[in-house]
């Protein structure tokens, strides 16, 4: 049933869908490993992490419904329900249990890191398929680039 | 490692961690597919359901927050990542893609009910072990109903 | 009188104005017939219609603003006159009188399809003679595509 | 198809949409014409106009819309169409192009003028026929005649 | 007991109270059937409806209030105690228990049908009593076929 | 017409309703009261008990509503029209007319008190039959009593 | 120098500078005898009366500037100085120095209900002249009637 | 009858009290005259000069309640009434009628140097007799100094 | 003189009292020493933790406020006088002077540690004699124990 | 360990800490006294009392927290423990248990009597030692010479 | 000490570092002269002007934060020190002490006229190096035009 | 060009430009080499400093701008350009680079105290010439000592 007509042809539909669905499961994997660390961070900077990590939460649920309705305009429907995140998602995540406020830092600098990555390739692949998309890919790689640094910055140790 | 002492003794932590672990999923869970209805549904009351959607989304994650900081604070490490909802979220969800109206609001429904009569049990578990874990619980509960209500006032047809 | 000394040089400005000029009619356009339908129609969905329809008007009348603005920015005096609009206007429109709630959300998708149709166009257009101006247009197109969904979701029927 | 009952009897029904009709068209075209000013006005009291005129657009927005709907609440479908507007205004407005801030203040300080002109003509065919609409034609006079002496006090000149 | 004085004199301080406390009463009234509604209400259209009688509620509220202290400011003690409602208040009302969706947007609608017609012969009665007291009515006539027009194109059916 | 089903089982669901229909009637009769003081009180008090009754206005109007959607949401439609509000409510009431501040003071203290035991009948009986409801009705003692405190308090003379 | 024109022929302009400059010159006088008693007063219930001159005032001052206006928007320029405030005031007012609480009750209830009887002969005096500014003095009454209400209630004494 | 004791001894008592009551008279007649130009200023420079007139005027207000409540705390009662303004108050004034635009600016340039040199005194004035005072009045300078330069710098002409 | 009469029998209200009054001190005294480290403590996480105790003391002032006002309520007059503080108040506090930011952290850790215990006990102590107290002191631990976990979860080092 | 350097040298370090140190106490024990009176008074002026008590409290705690965040400033650690307040807090206070009404105005009104007589003190012997300290008393002590004055206003009897 | 990783390969970092450290540059000088005309303006269009100026200066020193922390997430240190904006800055700049209006327009319109030029070439060398400062580029010069618009069209005289 | 008159005589106000001009150039270097900092700190406290020098220089920028106004309204044109502040600057200021935080936190604390001797300098320097200015430097110098002790305080290390 495809009951919304997309204004884009293929191929350049499909494309933007794969950058679209692959962008939103790691949004959401994103916004759920860092409520973890919210609420699991141990040590001396337990209380300015845990502010920050709100932060990157608040962003990465911004952008997954931004992403999300995009990919629904198109007439494309998307997918985040627990069981496609659980097995589509492979970015770095911290473990179960405490986390020390150290480890939290380089873990979410690396998921960061990683996420930057694949976003960075999608930006290229849909700059013909579809630079509305494009556009709001190049937005979300700004903010979470802005965060990693944050991250980096204060990962530096004596 | 345990980090955080708990105020509460054995048995009493185990039953109050069970009941807090099992509702955080069931929140989680419950926020994830309540936006996957948001982004995908069609058909003449589209706009009525999708605004209400967001509000039950809304509800879920600030619950969700409340229910893991209420865990951390008993010494009590609560797990919310991608794979540990996958696994442990079983409660009813809609399928894939375009989703109608009065499918979704039935599929809510249900699901809402089934989250209600697990939170039940968890009140009556928790009253001897921890009353403050037990008026948190009994809280969430009253809001989950009032929610259930709405989609149930709302499926019926002529 | 050419009072505004234009930052760009012939032939982009002519391609510049063309597309800023022509949006700016749709979009004033957009504005008017989007209030006439919020004014006019009936049926069971009459409140719900009623008020996304002040959002599409909301949403074009910001957007009329800023494009309006960029063209003098540009050094390029832009024209929203009555008369303008309504020689240059040919988006579909409703027609005169009480509007049934099915030909409003159907004819609102149709006037916004054609509208995207020809942002898309000037978008590509503009890409050589003002990035500046390109991103604009990418932005209401962006905005345009998400209300055109919910009208076309809200369009399906049994 | 005369959907919504009127609970005013002929001939004050068709004296009353007169009046609701003709101040319909008016209160959109200075709306137009007042954004058209503020987009093209040029000279050294620009900044100060171009903020004031903002206040004429919000204010004839806002009447607009209640005009119309008290013309739907009497069961008189309104019309604010491009077309109609185009053919049915006839105040004074400025020209194509770049405007001199003088001319501005001159040629708005007429348009409010006419308009308010026109306004207490109404004023006295609605006495008999609709007192409510008398009341909000007197509101709307009062709110134009404050605006007409703010650009005739800024009109005096050496 | 008289204990404000009253500005007025015999015999428009009755006239102006009549006026004034049947107002009151049908305010009164009207704002626990809008709750009574706002509760019981059934049916698809459910969370729109049930929204709009909120709107409905907060206006008779905020005019019983104005009402009655204008009543104490002329010298005449109003009364909305709960009996005096139960006898005076003679407009359509909804009957006990669930209500369907479509039974309470007619019902709506032909109780502020019934308290307008009211409304606009009180207009009338305070005239020459107290024009300060009828500009009051008028301003709540206005907002109360507001609220009924949307009732009534609500109320329209294929 | 048992059109929202109940979690609750017979008989808790009967004990349940008693309990929230007549409290329901208790808060509405207390909000008419109120009001009712708040306009017809003289005295060298006036000023300071017209705004103190406000608050108890409002507190009852908003646990009002809580309690009535509470009473739905367990499938039990609630009763709050004009008659079923004169013949169920039996608290303490002020006279018609004005009336002096030190009255209002008594009166409303006295109001509050006999609420009060009766809320705290209904804490009893629903332990068993609704712990949900019987958290609604603590919370709203608690208030009350804090209200009857400030009039108690008020009410001492030398 | 008449550099406004006026929309008013002779002689409603006349009797409509009249009404609006002897207003202004009450208004006036009102906000600076408000304060004087706001500063000034003393005894038990100071605290009371203390805060509700400011709402007086508050209301004055509002009214002075929107009817200062109205007489500038139909080309009367109005005359607020010292000094003819000084020879043209001529309501009850209070006397230098401190000020017993019953005593400024009593004066502030003289001082409204004297410009209250001016204001109602204007009301008569503009009906032909001019309907706009009859419903401004028509609002202003409304309120300084409310205002001389809650300090005529205060001021009745066992 | 001296009701409010004072925490100053005389002579310092007198001194302090002529600065505050003199102070008083010059804001509360500035007050006045800002308001007079605010609405009689003609000319091209009309709104920009308008709405800064409001700014003194609004800051003259703020200053003289705070001047005479000073006066109240220290056991002296001030004196804000119209008589006396209008024969205590000595600073320039424009005349009555209309006003261009640059004799506002001129005398309100001249009203606040004349004011602030009389400030100037009361400061050292104060000095020895009351430091909280004196305080207060450098405050009151620095404002009105920074106004009077904004009148100024617009006074310089070609 | 017992002019707040108790709706609370013996043995009851002695034990009400009991509970509040002693959470009473506890509450204001952790206010005391909230604001001393808040002022005292130095070190490299000064502003963390500065910041946090800030919203420790804002939750005692506010949960101090809320204890009084029930024991009133219940006539039972609380007592939160400077010497009953300093003779009553038993929980651990930082002593004079600077204090480096991990005593700070260690010692509020423990201040809250205790106070929660005591808390626990007085909730098991009011389920007899009064509920409402004894829900309002959940309350207060839930929320001290969430305050707890953040500065235990900071304690952590290397 | 004098861990903050102090920018002011030895006796003026002195001098300051000592005007600092004992400011910090009067206001703190203000604070306290100010509560235990807003909880424990009755009487006919009650609510009026008791809104102004918490005004009383609010500036109290405010000036509290500058006063002894100046002290830290100037490497002077400040002193606000409760066994410091109550030793060294020597202002006229309430008793315990219930307070009339006139009572408590009395007695606050003595309170801030003999803090601004303390004030003054310090304001001269910090005015060559510390002219920034000096600056800061003043403005307290103008804040609580103010609410003196209400108190004594109050305290005015026939 | 290369402290944070940058993403960026060589040459694409040497790049994009120089656009952007050019641009801080200007971006801070822009916000010092800004504020330099602010201050030092005079002429009858003082007040227009000197308010235009804080919206360039807050937009200048928004951009330049932005742009900073850019360079700081690609690893790339940014130099905003006093001596370096002095060495680097090279747009067109005021001349010290007072400036006459028409200057100022003049001179504020020319550097921002230089400044978007330099933008301008940077939009092209970036476009390969990194499209993300790119896209931030683009951003800033379409804001800049729309300011250098806005002077120009005051710029012009008759 | 003298263009605004000064209030102060020769050689007060030679002795103030003096004081506010090496203000203004102290403050406006403070604003960049806070920004400096808040951009290229690295280091375990991070996100911690990063937000406290956001806050000197938020203080800084409107410290300067007060200061540059006073000038102006004296009469005396301030001095902010590019060249001016790199020449006149001489407090401590960071080099090149990253920062390592215990490195920003020492710095500052310099600055910040360099700054505060200076300006102390100047308070008494100003004393006779111009009190007003006088109490704005100890303004400034408060909130500068206050944020000097949390560097400071941030600066005690184990």
């Amino acid at each position: 049933m495809a009951v919304v007509k997309s204004p884009l042809p293929e191929p350049a539909r499909q494309v933007t869908y794969d950058a679209l669905q692959s962008t939103l499961v790691d949004l959401l994997g994103l916004s759920l490993i860092g409520k973890q660390a919210h609420w699991n961070i141990v040590g001396p900077r337990f209380r300015s992490v845990h502010l920050q990590l709100d932060e990157v939460v608040a962003a990465a649920r911004g952008f997954a419904d931004t992403v999300a309705e995009r990919a629904s305009a198109l007439g494309l429907p998307p997918d985040g329900r627990p069981e496609t995140i659980a097995s589509a998602f492979t970015l770095p995540s911290p473990k179960d249990g405490w986390l020390r406020d150290e480890e939290v830092v380089q873990v979410i600098a690396e998921t960061l890191g990683a996420a930057i990555g694949r976003l960075r390739e999608r930006i290229t692949a849909t700059e013909e398929a579809d630079p509305v998309t494009q556009d709001l890919l190049i937005g979300i790689t700004a903010e979470l680039e802005k965060q990693r640094w944050m991250f980096e910055a204060e990962n530096v140790t004596s």
